[in-house]
């Protein structure tokens, strides 16, 4: 059985281990557009700000480890078109000979791209992205050689809040967010929450400049100038453009490959498109989502990982299922750590749900164990049901806000009401926690304020 | 509706504040034997250590907080027999007053008390337990105006390990664990995990002496002389006795209250104990295990306050069920956090399982970020069904090692299989985890162990 990959990134990469570990006997190739297989696109920002060193130390493996797992990778190698009547694929080197690779089964996990919002001057030089390793050196060797005196990023999206993060460690002085909507992390956020983020990055003086749509990028002698709605207007050194990802599916659709949600490519709970033998994971599929129950675009790494092993797994055979996102995430803003699961009231509300959200702020260990600090824990619930739709938590990025998330996210897995959040046996000591637990605290709060709402609305 | 409660821990005061919380008008009130209601037992070590620097801060809340919830607290008062015909309780206060108090309902939350291994000497003064507000004074004031050189604690669970970190932080320059069995933290962790544990506390100084039971304490000069079993001789100046809890149920057994499991209170789901109209809560009565689906005795402050949280709401009138134990645990010991939930290998064995166990070492986050740390995951899991069955994880005590054990204690939670951790859909960042989380990456190693170990088998 020969299994052609294309793309080496985390889905490729995790989809080419999986058919190994599962049929050992299977001929894995992956074609990598670039010399950097398996890298990891999320260490980018901690590259640029100087904390990772030695960019090659961003591998998840190296070249080395994935070819002693008996994959065969061909690196520097584009594929262009698949030709899913005779099954193959072609592909072309940097020099241009053209090349083509036989399969019985093909994954597709070409990825994304950087959205390029098509405002005059996105091209300029000084104008950024950043998505592959290429991008990174391009934007180290801007930073190393004409350290700039101020940059813009455009987008307050996850990678736009740790690229404002790295280039305040960078030294850069003037750092400013241009946000097209009225909060950071719009996406992931609610406003209450988000207006954390917001007075941390202004603690750390970063400039967020809200609602805002750049127009154009002019180049104003070795400068740049920035116009935008509201008469915005800015001079800096630097502008990085973040304000999304589209899927990169040119390759899929030439193998009349159908897309759906954003332009990412339709698959099935078994991540099998729509052609026989074609599979797709990764930045470049839909995500099938847990609690909304319907294709969505939430290019993530861990989904990469996961539908990339499903995906890897049924191409030699298996019959496992994509159990589906639920949206989480985390990320490190300064000594933010900002993390959510599940719906926030906004998205429930467009899915049918009649939503409860709940803020509390709640000690992160024992207050008399030194160094607790404060969490603010957000639980969005439905007030039909009691069931937990999702969760938001921000506090110090040492008060294991990331895997406390993580309690809300098994459970929400399971489908729980908010009030059993109360009935799991969690640990505690109080270096760690309280005998109830930060999050089982902010659920029996929400079930409270559920009660009193219950109440009022019974009494009018 | 007139609630008595006996107890002012942390079962007692929950039960008192869910019923006030259900049932607003309940009339309620609560024996508290001491002047210390609802104090933090498990923050005494700390308060040894000199990390908790005013005892006060113990306080889950204060009086006022308590009272101001609409409880009334007797406090300094003992109860000493129920009538359970007639529904009242008396009580004695410290001046030898006896007094009658009738309820409707009655909640006994009396705890525990230190187990005394019945050796010579176990009574001498500079031998000390640690459970009430009283024993951890009596040891302040020992520490204090004689500071010991040296000092033994007898026994190597939790509190003795927290307690020998203490004494080593107070500046106690030698300090001894004597242990009965062969592993330290014996009825929480594997053998090879309490090796981990055991290395941590020697490079802190602290002498292990293990397989040894001690026999008498008697007093040379100013100092205590100790004789074990395996010809153990020691002198030193503070000896502590930490060797498990036993339940108080005197009380109880005055009411005809049946005990089961190592003498606690036999209770139903709904914390009902036989006797009509006694609910119990807590360190005294039986913890239902949601694993091995049967009562066992596993007094944790996390379960006090469930347990509780369920009396004080079933006592006036509600219908809740605790849902059970999975024993959850951690503990900091020195730089590192050690936690566990579920069965061990062992444990699942005496539960009629086919238990199979991988140990995992694995890094914390993303080893290009700065401050990596390597965990220790061992996963236990059933050979007949691939069932998760428990976790244990040590660690840095900054490496999410508690809230980590809470993701595989949710998912045990809700009854998983070891390969569906995969499935889940966790936080990631590079300075929080890895695409697949530590969780996941020990999951997936079972499951490999577990095909292989089939495989051998059917090759057998």
């Amino acid at each position: 059985m020969r299994l052609l990959i294309v793309g080496g990134s985390d889905a490729g990469i995790s989809a080419a281990l999986r058919a190994r570990e599962v049929a050992p006997d299977t001929e894995v190739t992956v074609v990598v557009a670039d010399s950097f297989p398996n890298y990891s696109i999320c260490g980018l920002p901690f590259y640029l700000s100087g904390e990772v060193l030695d960019w090659r130390n961003l591998a998840h493996r190296t070249v080395e480890e994935i070819e002693r797992k008996g994959i065969k990778l061909l690196l520097d190698h584009t594929a262009h078109a698949i030709d899913p009547a005779h099954k193959f694929v072609t592909v072309t080197n940097r020099a241009g000979h053209n090349r083509i690779l036989a399969y019985d089964r093909l994954v597709i996990a070409t990825g994304a791209m950087p959205s390029k919002p098509p405002f005059e001057g996105n091209n300029l030089p000084g104008v950024h992205l950043l998505h592959s390793m290429a991008d990174a050196f391009r934007m180290q060797q801007h930073l190393t050689h004409k350290p700039p005196h101020s940059a813009v990023i455009v987008g307050a999206g996850y990678i736009g809040l740790e690229i404002a993060d790295a280039l305040v460690q960078r030294g850069v002085p003037h750092v400013t967010l241009v946000v097209r909507s009225e909060s950071v992390l719009r996406t992931t956020l609610s406003p209450s929450m988000a207006q954390v983020v917001e007075d941390e990055l202004r603690r750390h003086g970063i400039t967020v400049a809200k609602g805002i749509a750049v127009e154009s990028v002019r180049a104003r002698g070795s400068r740049l100038a920035i116009s935008g709605t509201q008469g915005y207007e800015a001079t800096t050194d630097l502008v990085l453009l973040a304000v999304g990802l589209r899927p990169s599916t040119e390759l899929a659709q030439t193998a009349g490959v159908i897309t759906g949600t954003q332009g990412a490519i339709c698959v099935n709970r078994e991540m099998a498109t729509n052609v026989p033998d074609i599979y797709a994971a990764g930045d470049c599929a839909e995500t099938w989502h847990r609690l909304l129950n319907k294709p969505t675009y939430l290019p993530l790494g861990t989904t990469a990982h996961k539908q990339g092993r499903i995906a890897g797994e049924n191409a030699v055979g298996g019959r496992r299922q994509f159990a589906g996102s639920l949206g989480t995430q985390v990320v490190k803003v300064f000594d933010l750590a900002v993390a959510r699961t599940g719906l926030r009231e906004e998205d429930a509300r467009g899915a049918g749900f009649d939503p409860l959200s709940h803020e509390l702020r709640v000690w992160d260990h024992k207050a008399y164990y030194p160094g607790a600090r404060e969490l603010c824990v957000r639980v969005t619930g439905d007030r039909n049901t009691g069931r937990l739709l999702g969760a938001q938590i921000i506090g110090h990025w040492r008060s294991e806000v990331a895997k406390r998330i993580d309690s809300f996210a098994t459970a929400l897995f399971h489908d729980v009401h908010v009030e059993e959040m109360n009935d799991i046996d969690l640990s505690y000591a109080p270096p760690f926690s309280s005998p109830w637990d930060p999050v089982q605290m902010s659920a029996q709060a929400w079930v409270i304020a559920y009660q009193n709402s219950s109440k009022k609305e019974n009494t009018l």
